[in-house]
């Protein structure tokens, strides 16, 4: 006897996950193909050497690597020709790949989406798995911020879809970052360094900051200019706060919302760039984000962006944006991404314009389960929980034509319709219903059947009703 | 510059791939819910131990093994100790392994159905992929024949909604070869090898059969004997032949021509148990089978229906009834299953009766492909071959914002909408939408937008008509 459990930090997922899960994946296709993104899928197996050096030695460590098979499998040369392929990632390495491979066949902005899960051998832990999904959207070939500001109302429309209200989502600029280290004056050689222990502002305060950034190097003088440069940034006063505190702005009209939020954010943008005068870097920035600002048209979008200069996301590709979401009652990001006009030319020869976001799925169901989301959409009726919405019970042996035949019945009306597999005493039957979630059973015996009629029962009231059997579908469907 | 090609055996989808493998999934998704089918997903990745053994020797070659991480890995020992973890060789080992570990959740009567991808080191060949999918649906907990029957069902729904109408589904039953073979005196443990040549009979004739029997160890008695009898079965005539050759059946009632499709079945059904009245093997089969023939109620399923007494199939498990679906145009079968009650309890204690089948994905596409099925659904609009409904121009730097604010307004009515991603020459993007497919494009210059107006453009005939701005979703959808 073998055991039954999933390999270490893999799931299965039985009905009701899933039913979950294709409802949230559902709605961010739905919205992601109403801006033209289109489908991609890419093998879960790469060639080793398509992934190796991609990820860092973090990667290098968590890749699930494929054994050679046959008489390529050759043991007497030590790690090395043990494995020629591996599982994939990420997906921004396969799109590279891709867009490479078929540069004659995409269109010159191609725009995807991809929903597919990836392998890491990660220490498995509380909300982290060996085998998760990646929701990556990414608009290849245009360095417009017209493709930020799409990617950000998207995102705002699939979590407004979803159900959350109460999500920020920040935004930052690699070049912005990069002009404030430079105004200080720390050297290009630690700036990296400098943005991982800035990252941590929020977190573990100044003092631990400085002590980080010298740790890593860098002056105390040094140090303490850039947290008071970060600082006095994230705190550049705006017309915004005034009003906010005086609970004023949801009184207002949609027009003067949406006026009062842009002029705030490009309020504190200003401010930053008059701040930073000195920087060519933090001038090409702070145009960028004023331009994605001026982009966004609509106030329930506007009113969830926040410029925050601390956000430095933890990736080097990035060239230009960064943005991530976040909601108050979990501690990483929902969603991240940003502008990297690097990466995707890796597998060829030209540099090619790129901004994307990936929509982290496993959190966003996470938290759904937490607050008690997916329960209200059950009981809105919005999320099926039941396998069928209706059992068509099996009085006996002679009468299991006409059960089969009035279930097709249903089905052609867009019923799910379950059958009870064998012939039973009818009180099994409603109890097997119950178990699953079925709230609606149908009874046939030779009376009803003679009568061209069917009794409908009411499996948490217990009532019992009797119709004319054409009637049937559109009764069921009306409950 | 690394290679750009997938992994051998392995393949990219694009959107329009995508878009049919979708369209295809959905509609197999939709039947078999409405047959209350509930879906369930395993990890890519299972312990080795849980696949080891299950595939015989060629799943043992075939399958991909994962090299051992960081410490585990001993390559002192030789090929062992260099792999734990594997890739999912099929569906039916990981569902019996869920059954037996989820059984206190699982309802008693679980009915599933998994679409996910399986992975082999096949050949790569036109047609076999070392990445494929999978589409199982397998009724779990019942001996009724219900469930054939219920299977049957579904299937040729699947198949007419798909627009197949040449289909047949052969049905044979386990227990009629062997009652087959014990009859002729064939002894019991040449039966694999005798089933496997009798499998060829369609193919390589009666002389080919004999002498792959003959080559098996069987005497040429028992040869001609064996042979004999399958052509006999086959050939049992029935009132349908006559009625079908006159060209008659096309022209009665549904309900006579279901009258007359049902009782030919029988026929013939008992036809066979009369010739093979000696074995009580051969009873119980096709007690099964006209107890399947009783409850197929609908004409259209009934009438695809053909016993087949040299039907096979390779795999051993199989218990009581064999399926398989043809098409006159494909050489292998599109589906294929059967019962199979050893199966299931192969990680717990106690056997459980099991019945599915196998939906043959890539074997569907392939077909609907060739026979241009897919051109004729794009034709009559039923799938979509275009990534957006309508294309945004976009006309200068100053208009953008408000192209953005109308393609925010379209999507909100449901409409597909990409917006070019920068300001350019009208021209330039007429020819980009063309590129990609999209037949309408919309103007906003200035005087559209100080008239609250919209230029509509029919980029297959380049008419230009202009509406008012709160019509043009409706204008749009209308076409």
């Amino acid at each position: 006897m073998s055991k039954t459990q999933p390999a270490r930090g893999m799931r299965d997922f039985l009905p009701a996950d899933i039913r979950k899960r294709n409802y949230v994946i559902g709605i961010i296709k739905k919205v992601y193909e109403s801006y033209g993104f289109e489908p991609l899928e890419t093998p879960a197996v790469e060639n080793l050497e398509t992934l190796t050096g991609k990820y860092g030695e973090e990667g290098n460590q968590l890749m699930f690597r494929i054994l050679k098979r046959g008489e390529k499998l050759d043991i007497s040369q030590g790690e090395k020709g043990l494995a020629d392929l591996a599982l994939r990632y990420d997906l921004t390495v396969p799109l590279a790949r891709v867009v490479a491979n078929y540069k004659n066949e995409l269109p010159r902005f191609f725009k995807r989406y991809q929903i597919q899960p990836v392998w890491r051998a990660d220490r498995p832990a509380k909300g982290r798995f060996r085998e998760f999904y990646q929701c990556d959207v990414d608009a290849i070939g245009s360095s417009s911020m017209m493709v930020e500001a799409e990617l950000i109302s998207a995102v705002c429309e699939i979590l407004q879809r979803l159900g959350f209200t109460d999500y920020k989502i920040r935004i930052n600029h690699r070049k912005l970052l990069t002009g404030i280290l430079d105004v200080v004056g720390v050297p290009k050689n630690y700036h990296i360094d400098a943005l991982v222990e800035l990252d941590k502002l929020d977190k573990i305060g100044s003092e631990g900051v400085l002590n980080g950034l010298m740790g890593k190097g860098i002056s105390e003088k040094e140090g303490e200019a850039l947290i008071f440069m970060f600082k006095r940034l994230s705190m550049a006063p705006t017309m915004l706060s005034i009003f906010d505190e005086q609970n004023k702005i949801s009184e207002f009209s949609e027009d003067l919302r949406y006026k009062i939020h842009k002029d705030s954010l490009i309020g504190s943008l200003e401010k930053a760039r008059e701040i930073l005068s000195g920087s060519k870097d933090v001038q090409e920035a702070i145009s960028d984000l004023i331009g994605i600002v001026n982009l966004i048209t609509s106030e329930k979008v506007i009113s969830t962006i926040q410029p925050d200069p601390s956000l430095a996301r933890g990736l080097s590709y990035y060239t230009g944006t960064i943005m991530e979401v976040n909601v108050p009652d979990f501690a990483g990001s929902l969603t991240g991404g940003g502008r990297y006009d690097g990466l995707i030319g890796m597998f060829g020869k030209d540099a090619i314009p790129a901004c994307g976001l990936s929509i982290g799925l496993e959190r966003i169901l996470y938290v759904m389960e937490e607050r008690g989301m997916f329960d209200k959409l059950i009981a809105e009726g919005r999320l099926k929980a039941d396998s069928a919405d209706v059992l068509v019970t099996v009085w006996d042996e002679k009468t299991v034509g006409e059960s089969l035949k009035l279930a097709n019945e249903l089905r052609s009306n867009g019923l799910r319709v379950l059958v009870y597999p064998e012939a039973d005493k009818l009180g099994k039957q409603f109890k097997y219903a119950d178990s699953i979630g079925i709230k609606t059973a149908i009874i046939m015996r030779d009376e009803e059947i003679a009568e061209n009629k069917v009794k409908v029962k009411n499996l948490q009231t217990s009532e019992e009703e009797t119709f004319a059997r054409e009637e049937i579908a559109e009764k069921i469907k009306s409950r």
